[in-house]
């Protein structure tokens, strides 16, 4: 209930050794804390954005049919000698002895063990489609690990895999989880627009990454504007349906960096259309069908034949969405924060202006929390004894989108009332509630 | 809603190498499969009950007021050298190098991660207590993993830590982990007796371990049968009342092998109550003040004194708890498992006999379905091609606590209704709903 008694670490300015909007405002309001290079601790207003997100992106991909597994961290080389990525993968890889001298690894990603766990438990096609996906720390040991959770090393990831009979059926999984990427950043408030992009080490030759434009962003993208305004709404779950969706944004020129081709963009691409950009690459799908349930062996009966399954997988990261929300909605010339109300730590905060001699306002901000609780509105009360305009501006960094405040002479019986950054308002509770109900 | 759909590789048999209930009843019923030596996946239905079993466990942690935070599971041997315990911990520690040739480490314990977060952003003693949990996976490289998920690798663990100015604060906060502790199990369905412990790596001199009985256990405990009688119902979150609890429970003789006296128990205990038997850990408690925070210089100022803080930690093993379950509630010699309702995969199962040419039983249950979901009850159908009998036999190991049976000849409006492995009564639809809404 009262903000002095969380642990949330403030600092008063901005961390030098933080380049990126991002990582600035995490270290700054207390969401984490670097523990080694590229390893980080979430502090409880961090882990609290992340939880949200991450529920939102699993009830996204339970909403298509996906079944939640859960793979361990540390795997067993001998699945990457089967597939052949064992020694391709260089030293991104975080390789480890155990005490029996056996080699393992930190999962960097899945497609092997999920492989693993396919071929020993399906035998019939019957059992097709198989959707799976789980949400794990992963670990890439990158060379300069920067930019706080944007490029760590150790972060938080949903990877999910598609198993199918043919080629058509596994471009409907494909557009599945299209679809529910689409679905699950608009519920972020993001606007993420998928272009076709390189496979790299996963393989295959179908794979769309889903890039927010933002200029702190690692990713150059090449693209016609008018991508950002076809529409995904009302689409349903079938295959037409989404065969036709695809089809609605592949029309458009749109891609990454290493599928740029110059002059294919400008024949496609009127001048005044041309979008060359930066952005932040929040999900990445793929489709490779029999690469690895053919070096794996994982196959399913088929009438008597022994038909190698086709497979796609599909990663959003978890973590790095919290980085990215923030390059896409904080304003750091005027030191505001919004979060969508979706995965804000909370709903609501009280801004209380505290004196020595008269706890009257407290008392009032204590009431009208039990009253928000009421209503299902999460609040958290400040309670701190710093002076009223530090309030103020803790609070516009932390990005609770409501505040309601309660100020010195808050006599009437309305209560100023205040969207993160923007005019406040004089209103009755009952209009409050009546607000914040509607935006949940 | 099919059961036919989910990803459950069922065993017809139990699997050889599985020695211990627990993980016979896993393999067989498709919760996990072993990925490497003693690492293992979480299959949807294991995947279920583990997180059902999480949420439990986090939600008596907030009640005392204990923060979520997350700390990741690669750390840097640099704060376990400032403890000293880098040298000491042994084999089981997972050392790693990266590729930067620094030594690290797979956390088994996070008592110096903590400290470290902890030192630099509390200052005042104005901010404690402070009480901070993750939820994590571990690693502990055991030279012979067996039992399952029961000795392995890589495991799901609860840590908590608490941080107070004295000894008498601290003993508060060591309370309130006794005490949540014993809440958390309750709801469990499991009956876990406090005895004092060793505190072996962990450091400190009052510790309790959290026992439950099981011939299959490996820990040897001496007690007092009469601590089993103690009642920690209504218990309020005050200090004296904790602490007569502690006294309560203290009065009786309880020591796990490593306390145990034979003297002592035989001067304290009267023979006829004298139970020496076996049992399974699922939590630790361990108080050791200032270990970590003097040789870590955690301090805070204390009216212009510094202080080091008084520390404690709390473990509770959450997928050692899905075993642990498994050992206290399944029968094996009857082939019948039964989950507690609040961690089941499922509230219920529809077990339907189905006919080539007559569809009327499988729409039957479609609507059952609907109605229960109406009623927030979560609700299954075998709709498999299975005889009647096998899939009773399959849906008494699985342990979903509830069965609906629709036979063959399920004419009536009466529904056959079964406690998993009981005699089975035909009720109307809306007595159903009333038995199962009651037990939610």
């Amino acid at each position: 209930m009262f903000f002095s008694k969380l642990f949330v670490p403030i600092l008063k300015n901005n961390p030098t050794e933080a380049k990126i909007k991002s990582h600035q405002l995490m270290l700054r309001t207390g969401m984490i804390k670097q523990s080694s290079a590229g390893i980080y601790s979430w502090l409880p207003f961090g882990f609290k954005v992340m939880k949200k997100i991450e529920q939102i992106v699993r009830e996204e991909q339970n909403n298509i049919g996906a079944q939640e597994i859960l793979m361990p961290t540390i795997q067993s080389s001998e699945i990457w000698m089967e597939s052949g990525r064992y020694q391709d993968y260089g030293e991104e890889m975080l390789r480890i002895k155990d005490r029996q001298d056996r080699e393992m690894l930190y999962g960097p990603t899945n497609e092997e063990l999920v492989t693993d766990i396919f071929r020993s438990s399906v035998k019939s096609y019957k059992s097709l489609p198989q959707l799976l996906y789980h949400i794990q720390w992963k670990f890439r040991d990158e060379l300069r690990p920067r930019f706080g959770i944007m490029r760590c090393r150790e972060f938080y990831m949903k990877d999910a895999y598609s198993f199918d009979l043919s080629d058509e059926e596994a471009q409907y999984s494909y557009n599945k989880f299209f679809i529910s990427y689409l679905k699950t950043f608009k519920r972020l408030e993001l606007s993420a627009i998928p272009m076709a992009a390189d496979t790299g080490p996963i393989g295959g030759n179908l794979s769309h990454e889903f890039i927010i434009l933002a200029d702190t962003g690692e990713s150059k993208i090449y693209t016609d504007k008018r991508i950002f305004d076809v529409n995904s709404d009302n689409i349903r779950i079938d295959k037409n349906s989404l065969l036709n969706l695809r089809n609605e944004y592949e029309k458009f020129y749109a891609v990454t960096d290493e599928k740029y081709n110059k002059n294919e963009f400008e024949k496609n691409v009127n001048k005044e259309n041309r979008l060359n950009t930066k952005g932040i690459e929040v999900g990445h799908i793929f489709y490779f069908g029999d690469k690895y349930s053919k070096s794996m062996n994982a196959s399913v009966d088929h009438k008597g034949k022994k038909e190698f399954v086709k497979m796609g997988s599909y990663g959003i990261g978890v973590s790095r969405l919290v980085g990215a929300i923030i390059e896409a909605k904080y304003d750091d010339k005027n030191g505001v924060m919004r979060w969508p109300l979706s995965v804000s730590p909370y709903d609501c905060v009280i801004i209380v202006s505290i004196s020595k001699n008269d706890t009257s306002n407290l008392e009032k901000s204590v009431k009208l929390f039990e009253l928000l609780k009421k209503n299902n509105i999460e609040a958290i009360i400040d309670d701190t004894d710093e002076n009223f305009s530090s309030k103020i501006k803790k609070f516009n960094l932390i990005g609770i989108p409501y505040q309601l405040i309660l100020g010195k002479n808050s006599e009437s019986d309305k209560i100023e009332f205040r969207d993160v950054g923007k005019e406040s308002n004089n209103y009755s509770i009952e209009k409050i509630l009546e607000i914040l109900k509607s935006k949940k």
